[in-house]
């Protein structure tokens, strides 16, 4: 039977295979069931003109809880890549941490579907909503990966 | 009339105003006519499991090309916002500079559309292509911007 | 203050201006509070290659039940217009009553984003996901529309 | 070696499989080396209010193009389905044919990318601009499947 990561395994992920989420700072906060909550903390070198969060860190913020949610289903997809990502921006978000949530859309044996809901820390409406695809590992990519 | 950046102008916007496209040494090579040229070396810092070049950043400099074809025909439109973004990966990039070429779809008076095809440099087959809308900043809005 | 359609005018919307949606049969459950329900009974004229309902009327009954959620909460906006729209497919729908759930993510000035969840009639899971961008006409436009 | 239909052939599709292609009148203009040309004749049971064409119809010729395109590489992919699209919309069409453009921006084992630009007729700015993936069958899918 198919196994997925604990958040400790995952944030392992982060902070030796993702450069982008460790620079940001990016923390698992739970994982499992098919959804997952990641937090990045607010920082300045983030602000784009207007004094808000650039789009690009959102994006990368999306895509790191897709990969979570995707990882906590099934351990061995560590190559599993993105194949598509679609984001809305919702609102500026404020100078503040963004929590992420990532929810299982659908996993199949090649795809797996998955979105993503973003707010600022404390506040009840999202920021941004992204939805987005990753092509899961074959069998024989996922024996050749090196599963931390 | 409307005038739009120069390619030196934007270079301007990139380096004091987007962290992320400075940290990563994002250079405008050609901007005018709806179109634009952004070309971001490679790093280190950028890479993924399975050595290629992480998703948040191609998607950082899709985002960056079409706030280059916007400003190069709004030069005053600075607070204008990505209000979508979807993007394909196609192939794994090499680690190599990639080169992202983009296409103004269209101007309206609210929204701008715009294509961006990617290319690992030296390359024929693109490794991503996204499409967006940007929100353009209303009259008042952008007389009060700080148009460098 | 601002109203919105009932489930009763929506679907005078649909009867009479929908020609796609009423060639269906769609049919609103409910609407109100950012969110609708529309039902589309199944036709054999739905099918595609494997006898699933073919993606376009899917596409179709996804933008219907966004439209009612930009109703629901602008009575004013029937001169609204679908800006852009993305669908993930997610399994094959059985050939049975498709069940679509939409719920407002963002109702600006100018533009609404709304989520949509699309269910086979009696399963838990879902057949398709979309997110979508309302352009919402401006004051002068709608004060010349035709609303019911 | 892996041969496409032609475009005789996938009329013959569109035709006998696809309900909605075959009411709205699709025809195939040209076909192959990994592009697709589809027009769509103007009815007056496509249109929406305002006058002008549906959304949905206007999907609905997107997905079929990036079908023909498919169809054009792999012949025996006739089980291939949609996995996922995104279209903005550019301009309200106008009560014209349409005139839709496919292009191939990845063929891969399981997956297909394509592009797709669509006109009035006659008109030099696009109407519409789409993109999306196609999830190709395997091998004993394909073998299964009735190709025409």
């Amino acid at each position: 039977m198919q196994h997925g990561m604990t958040a400790e395994e995952f944030q392992t992920v982060i902070d030796r295979m993702l450069p982008f989420g460790q620079g940001f700072g990016f923390k698992i906060e739970s994982l499992g069931h098919g959804r997952a909550v990641v937090r990045m903390p607010f920082s300045p070198v983030m602000t784009r003109p207007g004094g808000t969060i650039a789009g690009p860190v959102t994006m990368g913020l999306a895509d790191c809880v897709m990969y979570a949610v995707v990882l906590g289903m099934k351990r061995d997809a560590v190559m599993a890549v993105t194949s598509n990502l679609s984001i809305h921006f919702l609102r500026a978000p404020k100078p503040a941490a963004i929590i992420a949530e990532g929810k299982l859309l659908r996993l199949g044996r090649r795809l797996a579907v998955v979105e993503v809901t973003m707010y600022s820390e404390g506040e009840e409406e999202p920021v941004a909503h992204a939805t987005g695809t990753y092509a899961l590992p074959t069998q024989s990519q996922a024996e050749g990966s090196a599963v931390p």
